[in-house]
């Protein structure tokens, strides 16, 4: 099945091997019930697969999936690399890591491969092959997985020599060429024999300092990429492996929000679409949950798997807090707002024992024996009946925002990797506080990356751009002068893609679009705030850094306030025309007032009228297909609320309703208006 | 001499081989002037006694002991076995353990041989006996104290070698029994061939956060019975050996409170009696220390030795607060009235240097030199003297109570090992909860384990047994059923002994005697409330952890009452009818208030008169003897406190004096009345 | 250039093989513009001058140094063996060091060579013998460097081996001498041969709870001198090999504050001038940066190098908060106002990568091009200017004070070994608390070791002398029978030099002079306080220890004051006469009233007038040439304040004016007034 044809799955993780066998049939008749159409089996049964090297046995497999398809599941099928079998461990040490204390890792846990180890990549090798051989054209597999949640970073000797030869490869083989690119004449780290090269530990050249502090920026930059190319490189193998014996089986995995260790940019590019899985806390903002799933639609820009969710309470968090009746709902209904063309649930049977034993489950313990129905199975159930009965040309609808925030892995890497200048300086947070304030606003986001499309955009936010290097820098300029509004944030602008600051004054290669220069900058201790003055008069509050800025073209539209600082007076948010465009820059964090205000600003440089702000604790999300308009209408908060409609006419699709001028929703209740595209 | 002849002892740990000859005999005549008659001699003695592997020489120890005969002080003699000397862990260096993170310990510390370690075994076995040959029928050693405070757990190759024997052994051989207890077919951990089991550390399976988190829950529960079981095999190879050659003099050894390593009502089975050591803090709850004593006492029902404690202060506390006038003498009489049989002191004279040279003595630096007397030396010898002037019969008086707070090693390891449902969950401070809830109320409690006699019990409580095997559940069915007052809590029954839960909702098998289900729980964030109705109309606080009832049979005690949550009028506390007994479920962690609730409905339930609330800061604890009562009253704060006389008629065996209706006490003031047993 | 030639350098660290060559000149002749007289070379070229074993190449030094000649920089060179090159590492893997945790380190980072290392010592040698025979007699080169910033412990095998060659020699060879001195006869430590002693590390002999505490503080105590002299070894050693070819050049190295591995009095014997870098962050208190420059003088009591300072920010700091207008120049003049005879950077441009690139400098990023000239870099500039006009004698001028505070290494190492009184035990703040006591009241401080000459201080204050060697008592009790007044405190006299505590009584051998002795302490917990009342009838508060004294002949200053404690009463602060002088003994930690007391009644046993408080934020501190006195007024903050002229007279360096009775100092101004001395 092609991924055109990819139907709108409810499912997810099924492991069988756990229960006995007698129990499956049951296990089928309940989802059935539940309205699951879509199983994903054999995550991680490596072990009950290959209980040594030469065998292989199938056996259990090929009950499952018939059994699977006798219930008219849809099979997302993995391919079980991503925990490895104690055999293999013990045969075969170095399928582990080493990690950054120098430690390797003997048998247990998951998710532990070394990338570059042979033995793992031959062995990974040989049970994809043998799965895709025998598994390949079963029409209810519609979708494989290869691995697992990918991430990690090893450091063991076949990492040290593969990334010698990584480097050989991006430099040319001119070892001049990385000492200049590092600049390692620097406390005596020249190096001259690309045997000197080790991996940045906490034994060698990474301060141990509850954050990783690298003393060669450039050196630890280029291991994380790596890294990331090391694991991406084991996706590739699988895949290719599949896809030899099967052209047209859409092949993804399962990423994990925006985690650090993976530039998913560059790993979107290899899978044939993304899939995700989320988990909120009880106390993730809605913001954050709807900026990981743009982020997710952004790397290809299309619609995404929600491979895993928890229905109720997820084992790892700190406190288990469930989800009270609508949220899962809710919830649900976000991630499709934002693009996915699935809802897919960890997992479709709670496990008695393991490390996940109380992660909620479609089928929970007290559900497992048929004794009683749970609440939390009822809302799943009703939760599928009600997918089950949208349209089908949701599943494929596009998002389509005209405000972009720029998402960068090395410049996530290199600022946290960096001392100074300030140890609050957290990139994530960064990217959530300019994606908030969009959010509030009511505007919708597109995530991207410097290798994206930007063409879409009117607004184009970059906050804490870190590393510019001078293709990016000149895609900037371009999108500015032909009429785009660019922003962009204290500590952008700082370094090239190998960490070395650009010189005559920051932000380095963007002062020309901006119009300024900053001098320096003064990171402020913890629980200090600055008084701001916007031009308005309005003072509102900056925190975190203050970079003192120097306008060459720049027009001023706040400055610091406080008489206790001599850099009063000095501007601290600044507009620059270029081109038919304008490009901001803010020289310390605002308060949310003060964004409120830059957004204000934005909106008005493009040419935008204000967007009707965000209602307080109610998301607005939209997708369309090639003839209607879907509108989302998402009560986050756990108390009914009413809100003007934005989508007048639409048909609310859960209701059957049409809506008057207001929308009245209850705790965590949602509404789809439907309306046809003009 | 027997255990029976066994007399009271007053004395503890004395080490002369840190000290010039010339002194000791000093140290003998101040000693016995403060009433000492008893002495633990060779804790830490094997690198002075054994210079290498050939050589023994025995003539220190050899003076001491003809020293401490001399003036008639009742030897306590160890075996030296608690620490290793030098030369053996050069030369054989898996006689010391490798941590959890795969570091192999070198020379240094104590209490960290390997149990598995054959070299230490053999070299343990060989001292002893040359100890036990010389020393066993020598009149003055009236106790043989083996090693010392046993705790700690190995991950060397020795360990698992054993580990896996130890498996063999409870397994039947059957490596499939293995992986079914284990449910091992989880994240690729089927094994397929003994050799593949490793222990669990940070380098294999265990996930370290903080605390350890195991992936496989049972395999790290059976790798904690191991360990404890490993280190009691040390303890009685040793025992084993003197008893040999004395088949009369008690063999013990010194437990520490309730500490986790340790299985102690296994390790009870096979000590003569327990002893243990005894180190509140400044800020230590005296309800805390009760219960430790109340634990080391319900080890085996019977007195024990307070082998340690402090006259003042304990090196490793953060803050060396030192103990008030008084304060020393009550904490020894709170011992007592719990069942101690001896005041023993860590140690003699205080050390010059080591690690616990700021650890007081009864011969302190300062007393050291004959030029002054300081006020603890004479507190020490004037509550020596008062000890002297006891009756008889109190040294092997016995405890009853009639209400039972049930402990469990596997419960506290298996508990803590589970990620979820909160990271506040610790379970000494659960059960420490219910222990108080107890105390407060005036009622003595026995602390006993599953396997314990619960006969004698009209209320067993137990809070968080989160492991409920099959034959524990019957003997409560049997408990209750029989007219036995049963109370557990949130998060018990949850799972069988291997860490599998039990399926068709919690709390499993212990679903029936309460008469109810759980759906599902709340985890709470901190600092957070939720209201709780008591059926009196009362409403009290719940936290931590909300549990959803749904009751069978049980009668509804208090409910939920937030209406910020859906679970508001949900059952909170229940009782239900069972048999001639009545068995209580609290599904949240009531406030003081709540739990004073919740006691008094379970005397009501058990037929009981309401007991006397314990007066603030006075605890009042009996014990018996064939032929009388012995009423402890102990002021355990710093202030004057006047209380009922709760045992009218009786003699106070310290003022010599028979008081009136009310009990004068002065700050940290004790009275113990005697009366004649009915 | 002999030491009393040396000229006023300014200047500092700079890094051309971080540069392209053709930066060079630029760079020359921007510092020359900013009166930068002297250049710090060579200090991490060690792998650009050797590229492997064989190879020696000193081309670019050769340039570098004949180009800064050129533009008259006088040279303090460094011998670059303060990092590694990585070939080093990779062939000779003994030339790093094996961490506490047993981690040996491979390539990377810098000053973390095991300085026990045959393979270091010779690769050192060899090339600082190169280094000394190419450019001893240039005249550009007025000072030698000796590697870097001294420091950090190592544990490794030939560190082990080493250091029981230095027991050997410290104890006669006599193994029974070193069992004796640890009192090792303690949980079985007794050793047997020399080769069962080990380093004491986390695997060995050192609890690792947050702080490292060790079992035999003895041990640990030599092996910290052992590790202090090792460093200092390899210092001698280079030192050696440039005097035997440069028998005049002043020779040093970089001293870090009071850092806690070394013990700078002794190294200060074999430099030939101190020198030390001063970094205080933004919240550093004044005083703590006056008494580091104290400490700094006094090792040697003679004027220092202050080798490095920043612009701006130090990029390590946890916030990088700038300095102000005026901070860096105040900061710069406090340093000369305590000795200082060279005000220098680091560095002179800042990096453009490695772990220091945000750390300021005078050429920052900004300067770097030639586009913007910062604000800091003229202020660098204007601070060069003034202080080339500042007279020739004031380099050498030297400090007289006549109150000393004692500072030990041995007793800074011995107490935060101990586990207990309190783990708020912090010697550094515990002498600074004494410091800012006399700095508070005005006073000049010298900062002061046991083998110091005493000979010039009224006053001696001993704070936490946690060891009282019998040279030293003998040494207190002459300055105070003598006529000196000598205080000490809490923790004091508690133990020998190899930890062993005094016997008979606290403070141990200051009994006598003291005229008292300590029953026993109480340590505080946290954010609890105890009144004292003083014998003027006011009530300060006490905090963190409570020592009970008995005076046998003092005078009771203050007592304890809290009804709760059983010590109300006792004596808290007593002053004793003793021959000509007085010793005053502090039993508690007060706040600053009692503090401000204390110093009152010392300033009146010794027959001082009272000082004139020092005014808030202002510092006054004084020099003193054959002929002239300088005295500097330093305003700490900022904003503008006003104080009495302390100099009247004397003519400001600075403006050229005579101030009248009042000086007005801007925001961090400073006035230097030079007055005639009588």
């Amino acid at each position: 099945m092609s991924l055109k044809e990819l139907p709108f799955l409810f499912g997810g993780d099924y492991n069988p091997e756990q229960w006995p066998e007698d129990t499956w049939e049951a296990d089928m008749k309940k989802l059935q019930a539940a309205h699951v159409n879509s199983l994903t089996l054999n995550v991680f049964s490596w072990s009950v697969i290959q209980a040594d090297e030469e065998t292989y046995d199938f056996s259990l497999l090929d009950k499952v999936i018939k059994l699977a398809a006798r219930y008219d599941m849809q099979i997302v099928l993995a391919t079980s690399t991503g925990a490895l079998p104690a055999w293999m461990v013990n045969k075969y040490p170095d399928v582990t890591r080493t990690d950054i204390n120098g430690r390797h890792a003997g048998f247990g846990m998951r998710h532990n491969a070394c990338p570059n180890s042979p033995h793992f990549r031959q062995l990974a090798s040989k049970l994809v092959a043998q799965l895709a051989a025998r598994y390949a054209g079963n029409p209810a597999v519609v979708c494989w997985h290869v691995s697992n949640e990918y991430g990690g970073l090893c450091y063991c000797d076949n990492c040290a020599s593969a990334f010698r030869d990584w480097l050989k490869a991006h430099y040319n083989n001119d070892l001049a060429a990385v000492n200049a690119a590092w600049k390692s004449n620097y406390w005596s780290h020249t190096f001259h024999a690309w045997d000197e090269i080790v991996p940045p530990t906490h034994l060698t050249d990474m301060i141990d300092a509850g954050t990783d502090k690298p003393v060669l920026g450039g050196a630890a930059l280029d291991y994380r990429r790596f890294q990331s190319d090391s694991l991406l490189a084991n996706f590739k193998v699988e895949k290719a492996i599949i896809r030899k014996v099967d052209q047209t089986t859409p092949i993804t995995t399962n990423l994990m929000a925006a985690q650090k260790d993976l530039d998913y940019f560059q790993w979107a590019k290899e899978m044939d679409l993304t899939a995700w899985d989320n988990y909120p806390s009880f106390d993730t903002p809605s913001s954050e949950t709807a900026m990981d799933h743009d982020l997710i639609y952004g790397l290809k820009q299309a619609p995404f798997m929600l491979m895993e969710q928890t229905p109720s309470q997820a084992n790892w968090q700190p406190y288990l807090a469930l989800k009270a009746p609508g949220e899962l709902r809710m919830q649900s209904y976000q991630a499709v707002a934002h693009g996915a063309r699935t809802v897919q649930f960890f997992q479709m049977k709670q496990s008695r024992n393991g490390v996940e034993k109380f992660h909620s489950a479609v089928i929970s313990h007290t559900d497992a024996t048929g004794e009683h129905e749970t609440r939390v199975y009822k809302e799943v159930q009703a939760l599928g009946k009600e997918l089950a009965g949208l349209p089908a040309d949701l599943r494929t609808s596009r998002r389509a925002a005209r405000v972009g925030v720029l998402f960068d892995y090395p410049s996530w890497w290199g600022v946290e990797y960096s001392t100074g200048p300030s140890k609050q300086m957290a990139y994530m947070q960064q990217v959530h506080t300019y994606y908030q304030m969009a959010y509030d606003a009511g505007l919708e986001v597109a995530m991207v990356g410097k290798d994206s499309d930007w063409s879409g955009l009117d607004i184009l936010i970059a906050p804490v751009m870190y590393i510019a290097d001078q293709a990016t820098t000149d895609k900037i300029h371009a999108f500015t002068r032909n009429g785009g509004t660019f922003l962009t944030t204290y500590m952008s602008g700082i370094v090239d893609e190998h960490d070395n600051v650009w010189l005559g004054g920051y932000p380095g290669t963007l002062r020309d679009v901006l119009g300024l220069w900053n001098e320096e900058w003064d990171a402020r201790p913890p629980k200090t705030t600055v008084a701001v003055k916007l031009a308005t008069g309005q003072t509102v509050a900056g925190t975190f850094l203050c970079e003192i800025i120097h306008p060459t073209a720049a027009k001023v539209l706040a400055t610091y306030a406080d008489d206790q600082l001599f850099y009063t007076g000095a501007p601290a948010v600044t507009e620059n025309a270029f081109g038919k465009g304008h490009a901001f820059y803010v020289g310390t964090q605002l308060d949310k007032a003060g964004l409120s205000a830059v957004m204000a600003a934005l909106l008005a440089a493009a040419g935008l009228k204000p967007a009707t702000p965000q209602p307080e604790g109610v998301e607005i999300t939209r997708r369309y297909s090639e003839t209607h308009q879907y509108t989302f209408l998402l009560n986050t908060t756990n108390r009914p609320l009413t809100v003007a409609n934005p989508a007048l006419g639409g048909e609310d699709l859960l209701t059957h309703t049409t809506p008057e001028k207001e929308v009245a929703l209850p705790a965590f209740g949602v509404a789809i208006l439907q309306s046809t595209r003009a």
